[in-house]
Formats: structure tokens, C-alpha cells, sequence
């Protein structure tokens, strides 16, 4: 889809099509319907970016807690959306050797017990080795410090996302 | 459940049982939970609406937009939440007419058409008559009005929806 495509949806469309490129926050997604036209895919990220940016902190620890936790019940119950268990399966979350798979529940559980929200990160620019180790190291971070972190991670998992929903912009729109 | 037991909830656990207090906004409970712990019922709602209140006005029109229309496709496609389901189904929303469904989906689309959002309505403190004679008048609005009374609307849903989950506070409380 072209960003004029894009443009032309009603909010019903833009929301079903667009409604989890941030997991589980439609409201993002239809709030930013506000803003259109967008005059490329930049502007539509742009968009999310600066409402999210806009957010009480309360409101950016809320994001987060819209996350699963990686290699968690979620996935292995079936009940993470299309988009994070593909993300998940890629990154070969769902073949985890017994060992890892008892690292990952452990940290999960500590960086949650610390921070209150779960580890975030992108899993589709990382592997399960990466993803492990980043976990160990960013239990140890600040509260504030993991907040920002994981903001910066929602928004490279939504541009990805976006990425594969609409087409690039031309070369004169960047 | 007591306030005690809601203060004693992980983020998981109460973004799972409150998560559609807004309908399809988690990131508003999820978000709330940082205030924790909460007094009483009212403090919990006072919450949620102090969140809501401080979003920009693309925020309070991307709640308006997670909301299905009223008698609307995804009520005869299934599509609904548990709670949005009973609440239409109590207001007789599942039992129109033929003429009464095609004013209400006429209505509805003339609505969408000069707000950029749905008519939301508290349901359950209205019928199927005083929801047609609503939807028809509030079709004459002023955006920037409907957009606050939709908001109004939004938070009395909330309203019930909690106290459908939570005990009711002590009166030394209130």
C-alpha cells in the first residue's frame, strides 16, 4: 500500500490494518488518524513517535506493560498477536534449548520484579543469543534508564512493522 | 474483589482483568497500575480519568475510535468484547428491527462520516429508543462537543465496567 492508499482509509480501516504496529495500543494507531494526510511513511512514524513522546511517563510504562514477555506464557500458550509471534519465532524464541529457555524465564522474571513493566527489545534485529545477553546486562540499568530503553525499542519493533504495511517513500520524499 | 486484593495484583494480572475498562485501550490501564496503590474503587476511577483527561484531543478521539459502532457489524460478526457484547445485548441492540438497523446503521454512518469517530453511549443506562433518539440528535453536534460528550460517555462505561469487577468502597471512604 502506497501512503496515498493510506491517506484515502477511513479510521475503521487505518485502525484494523494499523491497530497493533505498537502491541496491543489501537489507541496510538487511531489517534494519530487525526493527523493525516501523511505525506509519507517517515511522517506516519513520525506521527506515533511524537504521541508517544507526548505521554506522561505513567503512560510510556503502560506501553510496555501491553508486551508480552519474550519466550513467555504467551507464546507458548498461543496467545500472542500475529505479529510478536512471528517476531518471536524469527529470533528463535520458540526453539529454545531447555537451559536458555529457563535463563530467559528467570531474567524475565527479575527485570519485572525490578522495573515493573517487561523487558522490551526488538526482536527481529536480534537473535536469542543477543536477547539474552541484553536482558542479563539491562536488569542492572536504572528504572528511568529501562523506561527510555524500552520506548526506543516500541518504536523500532513499530517502524518494522510499518515497514511491512506500507511502501517506501520515494527517494525526493525523504 | 477488595481494593486490597486489586493493590496486591502484578501489572500482568491487572491489566488483564481491568485491560477493557476503556474498550480496546489496556494502555490506559496499564498505565494506572503505576498510581497503585489506589484507596478505594473511586481512586482507581479517578485515575482512569485523570489519565484520559490529560491525553491531547487525538488522544481522547483514538479512544473514541477503539469503540464498535452500536449495533454494528462487528456485533452481528461476533467481533464484539465480552463486555461490549452483553452491554448491547442488554440494551436490545441485538433484537432492532428491520427499520430500527437500518436507521441505526444510516445514523451510525452519518455519525462517522461528519465526526471521524463513533457515537459512543453508555448502553447499559439507555434503550434501544433512547439510543436512536440520541445517536439522531447528537448527529447535529459540534465536533469539539461531541468529541467531550463521547469522552463523558467513555468514563461511564468505565464506570460500571469496574464496578462490575471491584467491592464498592466502605461509606468512611466515599
Amino acid at each position: 500500500m502506497d501512503i496515498s492508499a493510506v491517506n484515502a482509509l477511513s479510521y475503521e480501516d487505518f485502525v484494523n490494518i494499523f491497530g497493533n504496529v505498537v502491541e496491543k495500543c489501537p489507541l496510538i494507531t487511531a489517534a494519530v488518524w487525526t493527523s493525516r494526510p501523511f505525506i509519507g511513511l517517515n511522517a506516519l512514524e513520525a506521527a506515533i513517535n511524537e504521541f508517544i513522546d507526548a505521554l506522561p511517563e505513567s503512560g510510556k510504562e503502560g506501553i510496555l506493560r501491553c508486551h508480552p514477555d519474550l519466550a513467555g506464557r504467551d507464546l507458548h500458550g498461543g496467545a500472542l498477536t500475529r505479529e510478536s509471534r512471528e517476531e518471536q519465532r524469527r529470533a528463535g524464541l520458540d526453539a529454545l534449548s531447555s537451559a536458555e529457555a529457563s535463563r530467559m524465564a528467570r531474567l524475565n522474571e527479575e527485570y519485572k520484579e525490578r522495573f515493573g513493566f517487561p523487558f522490551v527489545i526488538c526482536a527481529r534485529m536480534n537473535d536469542k543469543a543477543s536477547i539474552l545477553c541484553e536482558l542479563s546486562e539491562r536488569c542492572q540499568n536504572e528504572r528511568a534508564a529501562e523506561r527510555a530503553r524500552g520506548i526506543a525499542e516500541v518504536k523500532k519493533i513499530c517502524r518494522l512493522r510499518l515497514q511491512g504495511l506500507v511502501l517506501p517513500d520515494a527517494p525526493n520524499k525523504l
